[in-house]
């Protein structure tokens, strides 16, 4: 980490951290994590640099009570190869900052960068850097991520036509609902901890569908494809690839899978799982559009490699809406979701 | 910006941020900021890819009583580039993430991009991407910048070697007593302001040395430079060279300049000077060590380009210490400056 906050203790807590990395990328880093900045050659067979940035924040996206130290971590990189996924690239290297308040002990960091460090192990990519400062408050969490992709791939928000079939590459709603255990039945000793684990570790280990975007990226060659993963929700992030494409989409109710563990806790509580599925978000699978003929293709890609696919809806000419088919009813379905300057 | 915490107001907000900055990378940019990610190709001239990351958190760098939002935001781009500078190379992109507390106005917020923009017209670098979330109390700004720079020229705080010369390239401590004026003395009616406003200005906006660093770099293929950006004061950055090198710095207190208003400033106050030369960090120079023969030709280049250039100093074999001579006597000077542990 190049940490512009530096002294003698924090050198040793960043010597402790980057001792739980390894290097899987030897040949193209130039220049590790520890000058002023990192240096990388790109591999020469993949040219397109793909690079993204998302931040958690304590006290927004999670508290001591929603998630642990180390669930914080492997999130935080979750999130950001989740957006690699969407891209149909590999990630390849990544970097942290970290703003820390004076209420987090150093074990619980430790166990933040070891959250990070499964997830960099399972995906074989390369902590190049990073910054580690202080806050007043709430910890905060930027990661940065390059990946890699071959040009001639290419998965767009832009990408929807209409003819295309919608799609999503597993079921979604059961985070949403983990967090509505989480913040509020927690503490319920009646409710059946076994039947709600399923839910809880969506909302705190979510799997990036790399391996899902790659697939996916490896058929856009052929005819175009949309795709976005759904940290919004379903609602919002069909709303981001209609605006986008300048298409309508069209969801049909009855297509979506409904996870039985979240249909189960739904019903529970007297709650509608359909609001988690529509507008929870942070599922983290990959929503988008491919044509007619491709459909048969990219399903059994999927089902070779025993990954879920569900095909829920349609594109038809428009002006960027989406709609909702329910009983043969249409109805619009608006993207909602967390607003930062709605909640002044 | 991939805007994870997506709403219509929030995508008004990224519009207008979005139109604050220009293209300058047209071709080398496959997909712009606004999809998941965003996708460059690598300049092939300069096939090193140089990343790094620098967050600066409200209440601990800044407030809004030392820095208006137009200076917070080119503070926080500036002292990335003087990261990519202090490797010698060229910047090319940047993505930033920010956290928002209710406080800040949109108004203040888009001032502060304006601030990024400014910088980022100067040395023509692209805007990728970001991310725009909500914080419950202190703003928190982190920008990752991407330069390229040919893989033969190589500058690294490792590479000091015994018979150096150390030189730095600028002036330091003005950042430190702008700062000290900032917070101590702003209401005082009796100070002078123009003669304070050089000190001011360099806290605020501090000057990336890129022209300085790219210079250094050119010569470098000839025989080893180390390099450093003075991010932390002179002390600190001494140390790590002089850590990493593991040889011993000895800096010479007589060679080094001490600006006129910084001495008329400290002269003023009866505070001494060397106090914030020493540790005041944020001045943003860079400091190194070249061989005595590079040294008049470092020294002619940077005259031909009319860059101030100060050697202040020599490498000596050694364990990776840093020793002050002041009036023939030595004496230890041990890197100073903030600590995110010791303030526990």
């Amino acid at each position: 980490m190049t940490n512009s906050k530096s002294s003698k203790d924090e050198f040793a807590f960043i010597g402790e951290i980057t001792k739980l990395f390894s290097t899987y990328r030897e040949n193209h880093i130039k220049v590790p994590n520890g000058d002023d900045a990192a240096i990388y050659t790109p591999n020469q067979a993949a040219k397109g640099q793909v690079i993204c940035v998302d931040t958690m924040v304590e006290g927004v996206h999670f508290t001591k009570k929603t998630m642990t130290p180390f669930d914080i971590g492997y999130k935080s990189l979750a999130i950001n190869l989740s957006d690699i996924a969407a891209m149909g690239a590999t990630p390849a290297y990544f970097l942290v900052s970290i703003a820390i308040p004076k209420d987090w002990q150093e074990e619980e960091l430790i166990q933040i960068f070891e959250g990070m460090s499964s997830l960099a192990e399972a995906y074989q990519i390369d902590l190049l850097g990073g910054d580690t400062v202080s806050t007043l408050d709430h910890l905060v969490i930027t990661i940065t991520v390059i990946g890699e992709i071959d040009e001639a791939k290419q998965l767009r928000r832009s990408h929807a036509k209409p003819g295309h079939l919608v799609f999503i590459t597993g079921q979604i709603g059961s985070s949403a609902a983990g967090l509505h255990y989480l913040l509020h039945h927690q503490d319920r000793k009646e409710m059946e901890i076994e039947a709600i684990l399923p839910l809880i570790d969506r909302h705190q280990r979510p799997e990036p569908h790399l391996q899902q975007g790659q697939i996916i990226a490896e058929l856009s060659t052929a005819s175009p494809i949309s795709l976005n993963d759904i940290s919004d929700g379903l609602a919002s992030e069909a709303n981001e690839i209609a605006t986008s494409s300048q298409a309508t989409l069209v969801i049909e109710k009855e297509k979506i899978p409904i996870p039985e563990t979240l249909s189960s806790y739904a019903m529970k509580l007297n709650q509608d799982p359909y609001h988690w599925i529509f507008n929870g978000g942070e599922d983290f699978v990959l929503i988008g559009t491919c044509s007619k003929e491709l459909a048969p293709i990219l399903e059994q890609r999927f089902k070779d490699e025993a990954l879920e696919l569900f095909f829920i809806g349609y594109v038809e000419e428009g002006q960027g809406e989406v709609f909702l088919m329910q009983n043969d009813q249409r109805l619009p379905l608006y993207k909602k979701g967390y607003n930062h300057f709605s909640n002044r």
